[in-house]
């Protein structure tokens, strides 16, 4: 177990990779909230903020009066869900076919749906979510095996030449992203099925085991990514094979090796972070000085990025309290001529005509 | 599995309390670095800090130039660990003395060191440790069975009622405090042996198992908490029972009753996190809308708060930068007359005279 120790350091600078945009992005301050029906549902950052003013009539970018932060917002005067989707899809396939980002040049055709505090709001062409800075939620499988000399090892794919995203790289053995209308462990076990042919049998053995969160940034955009995290023991003479297309090999590595092939330029950078959770919950990599700052770059705060409305309910409350409490104070002041002048408190407690 | 679902958003309230200075101290804007030679080790509150005014021959109580920052700094002029150790004793002494802080009249008797970096600063009785907002480093062991008729059932113990801290309420099986000279796994060991009599024949499937991370504020003060946890899986015929006279009672439950005894009052709140992580990482708490802010509060990004001297570092070389960019600068306005004035870069990323 020490030889791993020495690889913290590399660790570290790994898990401030995937986080790059978390850890440095922020202090640039040419990012922008997006709202949709009140809700933030993003962050734009100023090169995608410079095509969406030539749609003045999808997107009202404006500065909050109140927390006096410049926003981006889908125009609330748009009806329904329907209106909202079709609306900035024609935006979205314009700015595609000026080739202004390389994210559009992946265009799918599949949807991801935008909500907000459990309502859906919108849905988005997959592809264009970096773009808008859009949290996105997935599902990864560790596949893994106790061998009887060689010790926990684990079940990586590699993506197939022909992915849109990452090709060729190393990855997890079972991972997607969340679609519309499809659960969460339903859709472990779908992506189980498609991708490694697990059967039902075998299955039936996932074990969630939490998640992971970090935010990276790529010429592609934003990726503010939660990746919901199950553990699947395997038996020994289990071995995965590809149905859908989208892998073109499988191999089992021995921890150790699983931690090096992490480190390559050949694994995926966003897939790192569920390998090194399980290897840290599996007490692979054990703890040490740098250990507790890693976890906490497997779990960065996203939640707490992405908090415009509760901000501005904070300061309307704050406002209020302080109108009320101006009402409230007591005219002490009557016995004196200065009794009309407004009253403002001062640092020591004391009150004091302005 | 889905009866543990309703009970989210309690979980979620309960990971906002053992978070409560986290999620709201910061924003009052009373708090202030504590610097033992230019390193960040601690936070230090307005109460505490009207104290500490009244020994300006310890305390050097000043604003930095450079970052803005009210701090507070341990006087520089002391020569080493010894002197910094003995000159902030008296001061906690006599604090102690005036019943100021509730916190030191737990007076242990006990050190904590103060590190930075690896290096060893200064020691400090462990009772003060809330009042200077030092970060703590912890053990905790789940001891758990896996029951062939009740599923996964977890160990508690209930602490003595003479314990200066949470006397009498329920906590994780085995749990201690970071001590000077002992490490993370050894010290496991044995609090394993003190508190629970584990035998060396079972500690030794002692599995590392990640950390978690909170920030606590009670009367007491400040706890900026990180906790290595260890899983421990024990025999069904194991019963735990005290060596150390800290301990009054030890109780099996089943992960369901488990999970209602953390939310009674009887449970300490800052053991909270390790029972819940425990239970996310073995699947009996599972994924849904609320689960992933959770995870987050159970990783709060402390490192992040305690990082004056890289803050001072960035400015301080982004000051040289700016520097080296005013003395390379062409000379382009040597042709008219105003080139003597200084050069002040506009918005627009024009140049003007100022």
């Amino acid at each position: 177990m020490s030889s791993t120790e020495v690889k913290l350091s590399r660790l570290l600078i790994l898990a401030q990779k995937f986080n790059n945009f978390y850890l440095t992005g922020f202090h640039k301050g040419d990012i922008r909230p997006f709202l949709v029906e009140g809700q933030q549902v993003g962050l734009i950052k100023s090169d995608v903020l410079k095509q969406l003013v030539k749609y003045p009539e999808v997107f009202c970018i404006r500065d909050c009066e109140q927390t006096k932060q410049g926003l981006v917002e889908l125009n609330p005067a748009f009806r329904d869900y329907n209106e909202r989707t079709e609306q900035l899809e024609k935006v979205l396939r314009n700015l595609r076919s000026e080739e202004l980002f390389p994210a559009l040049q992946g265009w799918r055709d599949e949807y991801f749906e935008v909500k907000s505090d459990h309502r859906a709001l919108l849905k988005m062409e997959r592809a264009a979510t970096p773009l808008f800075g859009v949290r996105k939620y997935g599902v990864d499988i560790n596949g893994y095996v106790r061998h009887p000399t060689q010790g926990l090892c684990i079940w990586l794919q590699q993506r197939s030449n022909t992915k849109e995203t990452w090709p060729g790289k190393w990855d997890n053995m079972v991972g997607g992203g969340l679609s519309v209308g499809f659960g969460i462990k339903e859709t472990a076990i779908k992506e189980a099925a498609e991708e490694a042919s697990i059967p039902s049998d075998l299955v039936k053995n996932l074990v969630s085991a939490g998640c992971v969160s970090f935010f990276f940034e790529s010429r592609q955009g934003l990726f503010p990514n939660t990746e919901y995290v199950f553990d699947l023991e395997l038996p020994l003479d289990f071995v995965p094979h590809n149905a859908d297309g989208e892998v073109q090999a499988f191999e089992l590595l021995p921890a150790k090796e699983c931690v090096e092939r992490v480190f390559t330029p050949d694994f995926k950078t966003t897939s790192a972070p569920v390998v090194i959770d399980f290897l840290i919950r599996h007490g692979h990599i054990t703890a040490d000085d740098d250990f507790t700052q890693i976890v906490e770059l497997l779990h960065v705060p996203l939640q707490s990025l992405y908090i415009y409305k509760t901000r501005l309910e904070q300061i309307q409350k704050q406002q209020k309290q302080q109108q009320q409490q101006q009402e409230k104070l007591p005219n002490d002041e009557s016995n004196c001529n200065c009794g009309s002048l407004p009253i403002k408190p001062l640092e020591n407690g004391h009150k004091k005509a302005a």
